[in-house]
């Protein structure tokens, strides 16, 4: 069970579903991992000048995840007018991430670790924005 | 001169305007640390429990600002889909937080600082919303 | 498996152990996400002004751990002389936020999940730097 | 006047010099503002593969500046243990970073405003250490 899993046990994060809530967030976490561990990867790659968009890509994704994850583990003052654009921010550079990614996953195995990340993080911020409309209406 | 514009002036930037760029560049950056400053130091006040919708809304504030400035900091490959929620939920949140601080203007001189900052951040972030757009027409 | 262990299977991260970097990178992330947590629920207690110290350690941790998480994720270039102040300082900061939430365990649940979270990244970067200073001799 | 000034004119930093420590935060966000941007142009060069040492010094530099003026930027309750090898790590990523994009001033204008930014940074964070060392003594 993750920590973000265990915290959010520990409190009432109504009208948002926890279990939503703490699906996104981890796999905001891991996309920054993965996205931040790609760049090292990619810079040591004998043709680092062939994944220069995928090492920009990779640097937003794991910023925009970082401070999605973070606005979003303080569920108590929810603000929608900032959640709503910050999480559509996030699965589209999800998505632009993990296109670039997978374009590079058979020849690079960390490129496929981190394009399921992505895949994952864009899915799970997708299911925060519908609970979250749910939730208000 | 900031930074921000020293760096950009070294660039080619179009089609967006380096001074708005750098202008939102340095207002993000300067928000971020009016807000991070404004949490220490309503988190000293005598009357803390009167100051927790300011605090939080000032870590939001700078985790926002931080990654914006951040991504609008590597303009080279510009992805609007990303971009502009990015500064939308930036807009938001220093709307949000510079109303809140204000009220607290009159009696506390660190929110008067961090309420003009989040005045300011908002509407640099107004306006390179506004040149990216009319970039892209 | 984790996303730092499945990124680091594709490196060559020697001289470092690839599993105990990898148990520290998670540690890492799992303790940012539960000082950020727990500052939230801290900020929504009753007794607020009780926490003030416990929200400024968990503030303080979050921020330590990324940036030591972040460098740490980039270990094909590694820099004893950045990182191993970088683990002091990430050690230091998870044994005060540690006895400071274990204090408040027994009556706030939040503060138990954290201290633990503390508890294994405070240990997880003693073993880090453990293992990289054998790496170096 | 920066944030960081108008914001520490608010408080009693004592036994720290408000001067010394917001010429340090200063230094460290604009230090960081200057990693990040450099890293931004070094991925735009013809000869990425020349740059890939420099990106990465950008990026642990960049981190560690965050994290640091974020910490010290929280002055109320301020722990030496943390603080300490904190401005340690700052000082060695810069000296770092700051001779690797020396190397490249002469051609890269962008590098050449990164290895004052670091000089700067870096000298910041030993006269904050060598303040806070005699404000404890």
């Amino acid at each position: 069970m993750s920590y973000a899993s265990q915290m959010l046990d520990t409190y009432d994060t109504s009208p948002i579903d926890a279990r939503v809530l703490a699906a996104a967030i981890d796999a905001m976490n891991d996309c920054t991992q993965a996205c931040i561990a790609d760049t090292d990867a990619d810079l040591g790659d004998e043709s680092v000048a062939m994944m220069v968009a995928c090492i920009r890509l990779c640097l937003d994704c794991a910023d925009v995840c970082t401070a999605t994850a973070r606005v979003t583990s303080r569920p108590t003052a929810y603000h929608p007018s900032v959640t709503q654009p910050l999480l559509n921010a996030c699965v589209a550079i999800c998505a632009l991430c993990g296109d670039e990614c997978e374009e590079h996953a058979d020849t690079h195995p960390h490129c496929e670790v981190c394009a399921r990340a992505c895949r994952r993080c864009e899915q799970a911020c997708r299911d925060l924005l519908a609970a979250t409309q749910e939730g208000q209406s």
